[in-house]
């Protein structure tokens, strides 16, 4: 059994169905699975795809061979399946590749293949109001690695989470972020306080009411996850405010596609400014995927821009920002918690946009800590988890 | 004079033409500059641009009003140029606005307007093999600001620079990079160390030739300026070659425009995995701006995972692929140098693609220090720098 191409990727590639057959032909190599489907495989995927030694640095699992190495048709002298059902090739200058059916398989570039590795991509579920909030214990999630894998799952999938028995220590955040990777640092620090000051360089950092949005929209990346750690909440007022950006989203593609499109298409300025810094990002409110699903809201009223586009589209943009806007307020969409000390926030914060009441300085001390780890790192820890 | 606006992002707008009349339509005010250009502002911009201190939160210069809490009607009841020629707005509902000339005129957005602002945005330079390199002296960068600044211009639009007479002391590279800002983390640390190693888990910590790639073209967003210090240098080999990425995609774009579409298409995958992440990217290869221009190149055959595109496509993505390659191969692209001791690169990770030679880690010592700094914190850095 061939299982260099299993190691390569650090995944399991199990039988699913055996091949049949392999029929040359004049530039590809049409596989049959024991299931009745096909596959085709062109000579140069398969020359490219080759998991030996030679090809393959076994030590870092990554690819030695540059496909233009090899003349463009370049062809297999013969083919056949071996006895460890295995599909062989001799090639026209002497190389032999030898691909494990179940590797072989999870790779399939058919349409039906294709469709299936589709279908089974993780699903989003959309939430409004009433989400039955996913709660976690700290202490489950710094011992217990399948805890850990729960709760990543709801951030990636729900895009809001709750932590609870979080030691109130300042720099306490620490430790739980850690669980997935490091922080992502921006001008703010790695981890930043969320106090009301006298010299604010953000909305953020004052006492006033924040309308629903993203962080750092005048970021090119915006942070994938937004921690909010509660450390001490005494002041009147302040609650968290979340929606689901990505259900209002699909609500406003519904009720109005020209508006939805133009949130899309028409690009949007976000600045943030203080003395030391000066940042500033041109996109689209609303980012769609290659599959046309809403991937990302960049949204802060507070740090936007003029908009600048053409005279025609002024109105349009107007109106559709409006809209989107209008849609935040929403009560079905809004849920509000007041968070207690010793709980965290845990947010997709390019889908989840988040608001805060305005709050009394004068009632009582209000100290929350947040900081930022991004989707990727998210991703990585859910496959390292899931091995 | 209104310098409310000018305040509010630090940036100054010089008076350059006075306004000389404003009349009102119904939706919008048509104002009339000394020079005759027209300039229409709907009635929803200039409201929502009102700088007024009820408006904009002065401290931190962020936006207070959500023009949603303002009728979607609203218009004015009289607009009047004042004695300082700036534009004053009653509204119906009995709010004023005064806008300043020069903060006006910076912002329109007739086509006109719009036009000049496109034609005075910062230009690449394209290059080939016979770049004059441009070189700093470390001991100025960290001392004069307008050295830091034309060194950034260079990183800027040029995409490779060298830095000269830097310390070897490991980690001396940190207190360059944070000449521009905070450095960027990866799995690979803050500051990474480049040297053959037993159990490298990047090619990259081999002593073997490495194909012109980008780094963690496996991130969602890859980073901005990669930084490669030498400390040491005595083993044969190594050489650092780079070419312009966008310069070998303009030629494709011209020669073969098929291929070029094909890698700004049809999405790949890219891969970086060990025992402790699993990180997987897809995007194309080619990345466009809103104009159509080429503003990223992710490549890295070593991390490539196995093309998924459909059985019409894989034929045309293999011949885009391979001709993309083999123009990085083409001798007039290539600036090939070997870096010293104390000298650094500093180059657009996104855009200049780099290689190394295969080296003979039995002939001598070598270790280099790398980090990331985001294109994010260039930017910010040179508006700071020229304010």
């Amino acid at each position: 059994m061939n299982t260099a191409a299993a190691v390569a990727d650090f995944r399991r590639y199990p039988l699913i169905f055996a091949m049949t057959a392999a029929a040359p032909l004049t530039d590809r190599v049409h596989v049959t699975w024991a299931d009745g489907r096909t596959s085709p495989f062109h000579h140069p995927w398969l020359r490219d795809n080759c998991p030996c030694a030679q090809c393959v640095y076994s030590v870092t699992r990554e690819q030695v061979l540059e496909i233009v190495d090899v003349p463009e048709d370049m062809a297999p002298s013969t083919i056949h399946l071996d006895g460890e059902g295995c599909l062989c090739v001799d090639w026209q200058d002497g190389h032999q590749s030898r691909f494990d059916p179940g590797w072989l398989r999870a790779h399939a570039y058919d349409d039906q293949s294709r469709a299936e590795r589709l279908a089974n991509k993780p699903r989003r579920h959309l939430w409004q109001h009433d989400l039955q909030l996913p709660v976690f214990e700290h202490a489950a999630l710094m011992d217990d690695a399948e805890a850990l894998l729960q709760w990543l799952l709801a951030v990636r999938d729900i895009g809001l989470t709750q932590v609870r028995s979080v030691p109130t220590e300042p720099g306490s955040l620490k430790q739980i972020a850690q669980r997935i990777s490091f922080i992502r640092e921006s001008n703010f620090g790695v981890l930043f306080n969320v106090q009301s000051k006298a010299d604010a360089d953000s909305n953020a950092y004052t006492a006033f009411n924040l309308p629903l949005h993203s962080d750092l929209p005048t970021r090119e990346l915006q942070p994938g996850l937004q921690f909010l750690h509660c450390l001490v909440n005494d002041a009147d007022g302040g609650e968290s405010i979340f929606v689901d950006g990505f259900a209002i989203a699909e609500t406003l593609r519904q009720e109005d596609p020209d508006a939805f499109d133009a949130l899309c298409q028409i690009p949007v300025e976000f600045r943030n400014k203080d003395r030391h810094s000066d940042y500033r990002y041109l996109a689209p409110i609303i980012a769609l995927d290659a599959l046309g699903q809403v991937s990302e809201i960049r949204m802060a009223n507070f740090l936007r821009g003029p908009f600048d586009t053409s005279v025609e589209q002024m109105p349009r943009l107007y109106h559709a920002y409006r809209r989107f806007i209008a849609l935040t307020r929403e009560p079905h969409f809004r849920l509000a918690r007041r968070l207690e000390p010793g709980q965290l926030w845990c947010f997709d914060n390019r889908r989840t946009l988040h608001a805060r009441n305005a709050f009394d300085p004068a009632s009582g001390a209000r100290h929350f800590q947040g900081c930022y780890v991004d989707r990727d790192e998210l991703l990585s820890r859910i496959l390292v988890l899931q091995r």
